[in-house]
């Protein structure tokens, strides 16, 4: 490896000595620990970082566009420059293959890239400019002009399931590095060696382009304590976290409770239904089955938007129902991301299979051994389901239940579902016409509807809606990937009165950055 | 009157029974109860308000820009052809004067009509377009399309000093209608006569554009009962406030609290600092004065943006006291809104009279009677305001304090305020310039930053942001007046393989409604 891992907080510029027993990340394939003592740092060291990212955040927030630019095309650099020690470490921590970490890593710098020509850019900032009218009756109007502008220090917790897209440098890093805003990593106990590996990647960057010290800094340590102490701390203006519903709930609370609420942007938990209409199902039933079975298993079922809630119209669908079993069954088993994970999948589907009306669709022959799991398949009537909110709560792996009953059931039933990150229909065009109250309602319970595909692989890019309605994320009018996302992490701000020379080149009136505006109204 | 006031609540297209003992407005000039009692509704009719509501989102979230924008216009035609009942009523509800009753009354209507005109035109959804690319390599890239569509029902809850503008068909409802969501409204009990007569008008509206019933309804009662039960049932997805910090933070806590939580729009407090330059008070301290008076005294000092607060540099700004002196020395009394209100600033200018290190600068001679107060002006050395939090704080009505320092001591407090609404220097272009750290300072404390004005005097367009960090918004990320505020109402949702026609209009290929929007990119 070209990294040498210290096993220490990255506090600025600086490295912590940590405290207390260490920690180190385990092989979820072999259960063996892995080489590299992890240290959580002092809460002396974690108030040195908020310094560090309150002083950052003056001389950051400050900086153009071009120049963030320049920082995150850096990050990206520098990972690149490290891709193969991602690739060696990774799958030992994570129980991914190589592939998945190429590929995650290539769209965790392709994030940066695309943050950074947004930011250089320059038009999301959404400029505004009005101007004065002094001889306007019975009021002069003044002259006003807005724009948005970064929040603050922000916390960043790294996701189980996204080593690197979610994690150090990841979506929420980018946003808010674009947005003008330091950020403060909480590093994932299942993988802190590759949180080190991009973590000095990214201040190598910060050096190289000279940036404040603070505008970066990756802590170890339990979510409970340094993690809390990050949301708690008054720097801190936004936080942005993958997980658990427990987790992101416990930081919503932890939020919405100091002197100064700050938002929290938590994605959660999603079963993201799938709806089959007849035709569609009976027509394509295989290809359907054979992609829900891709989707479903992709990853070992650890994705945000897995399918894990199919409604399929009773008396159709036999071929899609044949050909999904024959998949399953002779599906291998897959590591999971750690052993908590696993043993929550299996107690999820022995909750399910022993839940009264459920059945048993499916279920792989390759024996389920440790750390492993293998896909199932559930189905109930629709009226058990209504009746059973337990069946409704995600099993996070790669499960899923098919709800049976009539498509007016079905209908009737979506307004009944919990908020989803991704909503799904599979529909011939003319029962798709047919059908426009399933879409709607649909769209009234997701951040992203899909017309004859499916939910996994989240495009990044500018039209992306990754976030929906309570509890799939915390706040759904947010999106953590695509572009938008850098709107989650500022405010906007409106200037009076200025000189032109004392207002942000955005907003000045021969627009030096050439962005788009809207001026007395019409965009320009 | 033209109007008929029944002093009932208005559900949907019907009236209440009501319930309970009514309440009755009481003129604050003379402590007399004003004719007409009006009753709470009972729980069962609350209940109903917000069925019809839930039932209207579904038809009204799915009508046009342009049938939105009628309901608007036609609102404000029918608010304008009762323009007398308000102007007969108003002023014995609230003490305004009948100017400021038709002021706001046309500032009320021209929201609307702004609204109308933005939904109309429909480039505010942010319509985003990525066409997919099939042969991508290594994976396909999916037809992706995003706007804004509305959050569901939102609470509006009317504000003491704005019976219009900020009240039934003020600024939220405005807003909230526009994006599609239709609105429950809570009178609030100093001025109910203006609510029903500005409710009837909304309900002419309705009927007369088609509307659903339940786009609109309006709840008498108190905010503990009435106003909970709208922020607590499941439905309603939104809140907009304005009004005091207990009175917000009772609202956030309990939206914090739902099993599902919502966002919160809480106006609740903010001093609105002022820094005066050394040079400008020195050269122009006369007129500085005088328009400091102005501001502080307008509506009886009743505005969120009204300036309590003034940072003079030591051994400056002699002209400016004496002026400011005599002003205030000779002012007259106010009736303000209510006695509550009048008795709460009572009880803060005796605070602050009270707290060792305050000076009073000047009081008017004219003898504060009751529901009536006379305008003050305090002072405190700036070491002596650091030290004691309770003179950050909001007197609501005609009061400010001067903070004087050295102009290092000045830049140096700015970090330690809490969020603001507004932010306002005077200088000249050479010392603006030179203090360029105080104005970074305090646009990171508040959400419109002012040179050379004063903050009252709201803008109602584009850019203007009146929302800034909390507690003076409990959501920094939004603003309450201008067409910006149509977002805080919004999420953002996204469509990803949907044939041409199931598409919202505003996605289509052909762009129907002509809006601007990004494709692939770039801003067309």
């Amino acid at each position: 490896m070209t990294t040498d891992l210290q096993g220490t907080s990255i506090i600025g510029y600086t490295r912590s000595q940590g405290t207390g027993s260490p920690s180190q990340a385990t092989n979820p394939a072999s259960g063996e620990k892995l080489a590299t003592e992890f240290f959580a740092p002092t809460h002396d060291e974690v108030d040195r970082a908020i310094e560090l990212a309150a002083a950052a955040f003056l001389e950051y927030s400050a900086l153009s566009g071009g120049e963030r630019a320049e920082f995150l095309r850096k990050i990206a650099e520098e990972i690149d420059g490290v891709v193969e020690d991602i690739v060696e470490r990774g799958p030992l921590e994570t129980g991914l293959p190589e592939p998945r970490m190429r590929g995650e890593t290539a769209r965790t710098t392709g994030q940066l890239r695309l943050f950074a020509d947004l930011v250089e850019e320059g038009s999301w900032v959404d400029a505004r400019i009005e101007r004065g009218q002094p001889d306007r009756e019975p009021l002069p109007k003044p002259d006003l002009r807005s724009m948005r502008r970064p929040l603050g220090p922000v916390a960043v917790f790294c996701a189980s399931n996204f080593p690197l897209a979610f994690s150090v440098a990841g979506g929420d890093t980018a946003a808010a590095l674009a947005a003008g805003c330091p950020v403060l990593v909480k590093a994932h106990h299942s993988h802190p060696g590759i949180a080190e590996i991009v973590g000095q990647a990214v201040v190598r960057a910060a050096k190289a382009t000279n940036m404040p010290e603070g505008v970066f800094s990756l802590l170890y340590g339990s979510g409970r304590d340094i993690g809390m102490a990050l949301v708690k701390d008054p720097v801190v203006q936004a936080v942005g976290f993958t997980g658990s519903r427990s987790g992101g709930l416990a930081l919503m609370e932890a939020a919405a409770n100091r002197p100064q609420p700050i938002p929290v942007y938590a994605e959660m938990s999603s079963v993201n239904p799938v709806v089959l209409l007849p035709e569609a199902v009976d027509s394509r039933g295989e290809e359907i089955a054979e992609g829900l079975f891709a989707s479903l298993t992709l990853g070992a079922g650890q994705f945000c938007t897995n399918p894990g809630l199919v409604f399929l119209p009773e008396g159709h669908g036999d071929a899609f129902i044949e050909k999904l079993k024959e998949r399953i069954e002779t599906a291998p088993s897959a590591v999971m991301l750690n052993a908590g994970i696993c043993q929550a999948f299996k107690d999820a589907t022995s909750d399910f299979s022993d839940t009264p009306g459920v059945e048993t669709v499916a279920h792989s022959f390759t024996k389920q051994v440790d750390h492993r799991a293998v896909p199932v398949v559930f189905s109930v009537k629709v009226r058990r389901f209504l009746e059973d909110a337990d069946l409704h709560g995600e099993m996070f792996g790669p499960g899923t239940l098919i709800v049976r009953g009539s498509l007016e059931e079905i209908e009737a039933t979506i307004p009944e579902l919990e908020g989803q990150l991704t909503a799904t229909v599979h529909g011939t065009e003319a029962e798709l016409a047919a059908n426009r109250g399933i879409l709607g309602a649909l769209e009234r319970r997701a951040g992203r509807v899909i017309v004859n595909g499916f939910p996994t692989g989240v495009e990044v890019c500018h039209s992306m809606v990754h976030g929906g309605p309570f509890p799939s994320t915390s706040d759904g009018r947010s999106t953590s990937v695509g572009t938008m996302a850098i709107e989650r992490f500022c405010r906007p701000v409106s200037w009076q009165g200025f000189p032109q020379d004392l207002l942000p080149a955005e907003l000045r009136d021969d627009n030096p950055l050439g962005i788009s505006r809207m001026v007395d109204g019409k965009r320009v």
